[in-house]
């Protein structure tokens, strides 16, 4: 039995709040002996370990550096060896696309199309802007098919997001990329026989594009990768009988609270702002999930003090966390983003939970070094949500 | 999903280097109140310890003792429950037999043919002398059958190897031991039909042999167990990506290494030859394990201070270790192996990583009680290599 079936057997609705405060990426590593966690003036965060219990997540398992999708669907209680989210379902996310049940999405890329050959898999990485105006047209001036709605959004440089909406469409498609420049154009084809609905929509989209940008220089054609559709997931309702909401302002993550059924709240830019979106909505949700982005923004960037000072902004809000006076109130990192790595790495997360049920540990601050010996341990990251539940009394006894 | 398919999937190929120092049954039990890590005078161990992370690993899982083939195929990756190698393999590899792919191997004992009965299992333990000449006279007077070739290896007393070539052999074989004496010999028998062929050529080996030896007048019939072949098991070059050499000199280190496709080292056997080995071939492998034998011998013996001896012997060696300046260097043991106890435990081990990206803890001596409190935790030794993998920056990102 696994924890899914238990968490459905065992879950309880009740009044208890859960507040999950994700500080991206805080976990770290020392520069001239001290992590960007100890080298920052942190008072609220290290008054939480004083009053809380402590410990050090895997986010997957020892050694494996996760994407922020595996990071966070393990933090939501979702074994991330089990749920994989397919690429485009990630780039949909992150881009701010929309998909539903009926929807598939790939990863397009614009290529540059020449004597019958793929002459750049990245049409010359052609600006931003340009992208936009091309994808713009594109939605205007592609052919309708019958039944099939096609959307493409706009990414990065030559990156886009295709969306195909009918009915019956399957995800078990091979990328439609030569993968190597000098050939030709490869269209999809389907791996199993419930797929060739999808290919045959996805090479005529292809065809088509094609043709409507034949008079464009540079993003002539597109290759398209990583097809998905809509993850078959349980919702956090159906798992844990929770009323979910999610606090964040960047697209993968709004995305991902959405798949998983949180409702996600409009928050602007500020980090005042999720502090705000909370008071106002704490007394409709039982569960929150705030996500905090400038610690990751700052490790990927490799700028140490840059993280050390987002440590210390955030750190200002936490009163106003302990002020609600929720049932558990956790406070941890999806992933660690180490300045010295510029990237995400497999170093464990820091982990801080406060609830009158909590226990006692020895820790006073909030970081890597301190929360290793703290009561909680070393664990993996999928079971921050049982932990969560059964400190806020939403989980019932296994067995008699 | 599994480890075994998530390293084959994130692992790459990289200059970076791991360094493993299996120092077998290192971690111990106390005598007077200190183990025997704790009574060694160990200053660069601790020195390890100092600048590394530390912790404390369970080769299975907490409680069992694992035998050295269990064990090392944990810390180099293989989970021990999912890959298990028959008697017959270990004890043919502890003898210094070589197996091939088309080879089946058995434990054999010599025993004592009276009366039409089994008179004596062990055939009186007659001495190893004999045992190695009776081998001798077997691979010279077996007749010879087509397509077969079988060669016996003496161990100790009346212990031997046979080993059998054939084209499609199985060993799904019963043992041909009727367990008790007074009965008479029991033939193998298949357990699939395609063990059949096995069977029958096995059956006509335990007939020529009571035919070959029936002169002696102890030793002339054997018994057969654990029938084994070459397991089916991927190698760490497909599965980690790296070119792993082997620096041992006990035959079944040697053989569980060479089967899990290291280079295996031709090493002398002092202490010093293990690491004038590493040195001559450090720039030709990227995964090194060496493996110390003094500290099990000593624990399995009883002899507390003699094991203290050989970890403070051992300790000499770790700075030509630190002076190599690998990417990755681990220290730890495959089981426990406690003087108290004059054999392997189930006790964790103790384990240090060194890395520019360990991070800090606060341990300070490379004791079982010291690494206890490591920011590495307490953990199975199954993510000691992708926790080497990581930390050399062999493992790409999971998900997006």
């Amino acid at each position: 039995m696994e924890w899914e079936e238990l968490a459905r057997e065992l879950s309880q609705t009740t009044d208890s709040k859960i507040v999950l405060l994700v500080m991206d990426g805080v976990g770290g590593l020392p520069a001239k002996g001290r992590s960007e966690l100890e080298a920052a003036r942190k008072p609220n965060l290290d008054e939480l370990a004083k009053g809380g219990v402590c410990g050090v997540s895997d986010p997957v398992f020892m050694g494996i550096t996760p994407g922020s999708g595996p990071a966070h669907l393990a933090l939501f209680g979702y074994d991330p060896l089990k749920f994989q989210l397919g690429r485009g379902i990630l780039e949909a996310l992150g881009s701010g696309v929309e998909v539903g049940r009926n929807d598939l999405v790939a990863r397009g890329n614009f290529a540059t199309f020449k004597g019958g050959l793929i002459a750049d898999r990245r049409a010359g990485r052609i600006p931003t802007e340009e992208n936009v105006r091309i994808c713009a047209y594109l939605n205007a001036h592609l052919p309708k098919r019958d039944g099939v709605e096609v959307e493409v959004f706009p990414g990065k440089e030559h990156r886009f997001v295709a969306r195909f909406t009918a009915e019956g469409l399957a995800d078990a498609l091979t990328d439609a990329d030569p993968q190597k420049e000098g050939k030709p154009r490869l269209p999809t084809s389907a791996i199993v026989p419930e797929a060739a609905k999808a290919a045959a929509i996805v090479n005529r989209f292809l065809d088509d594009l094609t043709d409507v940008l034949k008079g464009e220089p540079k993003a002539n054609t597109a290759l398209l990768r990583g097809f998905s559709k809509f993850p078959s997931i349980p919702t956090m309702q159906e798992l844990f009988k929770i009323r979910p909401a999610a606090i964040a302002n960047y697209p993968m993550y709004k995305g991902l609270a959405k798949l998983l059924g949180m409702t996600v709240m409009d928050v602007g830019g500020e980090t005042a702002d999720l502090f705000d979106s909370l008071e106002k909505s704490y007394k409709d949700y039982d569960f929150f999930y705030i996500h905090y982005k400038r610690t990751d923004s700052a490790g990927e960037d490799g700028k140490f003090d840059a993280k050390v000072a987002a440590i210390e902004a955030l750190d200002k809000f936490i009163p106003r966390l302990v002020a609600l006076n929720p049932d558990v109130l956790v406070v941890t990192s999806d992933h660690s983003t180490p300045s010295a790595l510029s990237g995400h790495s497999w170093h464990p997360n820091p982990f801080v939970l406060v609830s009158i049920t909590a226990g006692v540990d020895d820790v006073t601050e909030f970081t890597e070094r301190a929360c290793g010996k703290g009561l909680l341990g070393r664990f993996r990251a999928l079971y921050a949500m049982p932990l969560m539940l059964a400190h806020s009394l939403k989980l019932k006894k296994f067995g008699a």
